[in-house]
């Protein structure tokens, strides 16, 4: 079924409350700093933790009789590998999900505890694919894909229903995209409902797969690096996806990995809200100017996921804290006499940054009657910062370098 | 007015729409894992992030017309003087907040933000406290208390009207006890409602003020120590609160620091949840058996607040992983030889730990044709690290020792 309004309502009649109709929340203190009115769309507040229920749980409810009793299959290492298998386990249709050999543990943990029997194959998304495709053609059971299906889109898309009802006088929803099944059924619900609401999509710059394909008019392949936005690190989107996107979104943006780590921050921070990589790059862009908050008016974020794992929280925060001015190390040299390591530590007491860590090295790489310092600091803002990087040469330190 | 049910419908009157009404969302996660119906009252989707705007806000809105205009004072330097802070800007009642001089800039930043005047003075709460009352003696504003008042009691009771609409079926509420404010409003409002809903009071047992009160059959200082649950170290409940949690908790149990830096950890992790320590030891109660999953039945937790410092959510996540044994350090011995690194470190890899860390000491503190290993692991939870200090013992590393 092509991919319509009319389907994405019949998506929402089918799928009713098995999904969570998740909040449109206001997000007032991120208003007032970056100057628009923003809204959320806590996607991560679904019980797998992502949007991703919502076409999984359409497709699985339009397959037949027969279908269901062969099962899914699906390859995956992220939020679709949990939606499905939680929404398969929940209607008794058998699931099997292929992840990459090197999949984090975490991630097989909780897709098995959602009920999914897992595969692990190959060593990339590829092979784990092609291995799927296989289970399926062996056994006759139903390949699920995460985003290059309508069914699927559809079912994404009824967030955009939502949003319409919970907020009807936004002017701007920004929009991950990945492969693009969110960003094409949440735009086709909104421009066949009010066309006056302009879509913006947000890429890592990292894995700028759509627009790539826009530029192209065609699917193309970017060159991808790694990015903290992994569940939209899709490096080839689909020719309905791409399709949709050169109809109904108005622009695509791109953000880079400091400002998607400093949006991640914010988000905590001001408003207690935990998103992946992905979920924060609408923020990112509207923070940064990728998007000019004046003219974002009334601005919807979906926050489409929060399944960032653990062991990063911690790195990304600090690495969205050194961005933000609120942490740097730096490295300088100071004469070898005694004395010399009071002088400076004193002269950062009194510029009003706190030492977190201090490394004195006599031994290497230094000029001989030199000694060289590093300093963890803990700073107020990147005024702060060029302060204290203004006095610390001043006063003589000119060998003073900023790591980051 | 005496705190009783009257008193906090009248407060929700009276605050109508200012303050957020959260919501009280089932938590599915959490439930399948402790094994009992878990239910979240957000209160950390507050605008400030804490419940402590509606005792504020309460407080606000029964001054009278001269008392307005000479303004409120407050000693605080947590999420009472934000609550306040904002809704005096509000309203356009001029807020002066008395914070201890050595508060984090991010406290009185935030607080100034949301309007109030923010004066530093004191080594501590109580030098604060004095000069915020010298304050309001010279000049006739109004002292706001964070707890002892039965008007801002009343506002936190707004909580319990809101509960016992959002989940009427409930069997047990667990509050976060500080000075008693919270739990004395929400016991009133639910008590005298329904008094088959069990009330369970929490403490940081680092802090254990209530429980020694209640003991004593009267207010007493009980010994303290530093806690995570900065929210509710309160040395010294009220005699009004105190009187109110005689008559209407159940029971008072005390949670642990580690469970606490746990709970946090599975709040973000499961529910996508920000959290402070305070606001988690509901949870590390329930996970941590000090209230039984199987006798709680539907259980609601009161998330009272998410502003947790982002300097120190790193740290937490990294002492939550140690607790669930998810992050191990251990140090050994190892022969001073060619080799003995890489027999170790092979060891490891064959049972599944990640190596993180690791520091190669040969110069110090170790008998001679020693060298001192220490490693820092990723390990998949408690089961694991026995199986991996058994195997090195077994292989030979006598020595080995979990630091913690």
């Amino acid at each position: 079924m092509p991919l319509s309004l009319n389907a994405i309502e019949e998506a929402r009649e089918r799928i009713g409350d098995r999904v969570v109709r998740t909040p449109f929340s206001r997000a007032a203190n991120l208003s007032t700093l970056i100057g628009c009115r923003i809204h959320l769309k806590l996607e991560n507040q679904q019980v797998t933790g992502s949007f991703k229920e919502r076409g999984a749980l359409n497709r699985l409810l339009t397959l037949t009789e027969a279908e269901r009793a062969r099962g899914v299959v699906a390859a995956s290492a992220g939020n679709h590998a949990q939606g499905l298998a939680y929404h398969a386990t929940r209607l008794g249709v058998p699931a099997t999900i292929v992840m990459p050999m090197r999949t984090p543990l975490v991630k097989v943990t909780r897709t098995k505890r959602y009920g999914a029997r897992v595969v692990l194959h190959g060593a990339n998304y590829d092979e784990a694919e092609a291995a799927a495709h296989e289970l399926c053609a062996a056994d006759g059971a139903v390949f699920v894909h995460a985003f290059d299906d309508e069914v699927i889109a559809a079912g994404q898309g009824t967030i955009g229903l939502e949003i319409l009802e919970q907020n009807p006088q936004l002017d701007t929803l920004v929009i991950p995209i990945g492969g693009g099944g969110l960003i094409a059924g949440i735009a086709t619900a909104i421009k066949e409902t009010n066309p006056r609401i302009k879509i913006i999509g947000v890429e890592a710059s990292a894995c700028p797969s759509m627009r790539h394909s826009v530029d192209a008019g065609k699917v193309t392949m970017p060159p991808a690096l790694h990015t903290i936005a992994d569940g939209i690190a899709v490096r080839r989107v689909s020719p309905m996806t791409l399709d949709i996107v050169q109809r109904y979104v108005d622009d695509i943006v791109q953000v880079e990995e400091e400002e998607i780590a400093s949006a991640i921050l914010q988000l905590i921070e001001e408003e207690k809200v935990v998103a992946e990589g992905a979920a924060a790059t609408g923020l990112a862009a509207l923070a940064y100017g990728r998007i000019a908050p004046e003219r974002a008016g009334r601005v919807g974020l979906i926050i489409c996921g929060g399944n960032i794992d653990i062991n990063l929280i911690a790195q990304i925060i600090e690495r969205g804290l050194v961005q933000a001015g609120r942490r740097i190390r730096l490295v300088l040299t100071v004469p070898d006499e005694p004395g010399s390591l009071a002088r400076l530590t004193a002269l950062v007491a009194e510029l009003r940054a706190n030492v977190l860590q201090i490394h004195h090295d006599r031994a290497f790489h230094t000029p001989l009657g030199q000694t060289e310092v590093e300093l963890t600091l803990e700073t107020r803002g990147n005024d702060h910062v060029e302060e204290l990087l203004e006095r610390l040469r001043a006063s003589g330190y000119s060998s003073v370098e900023q790591e980051r």
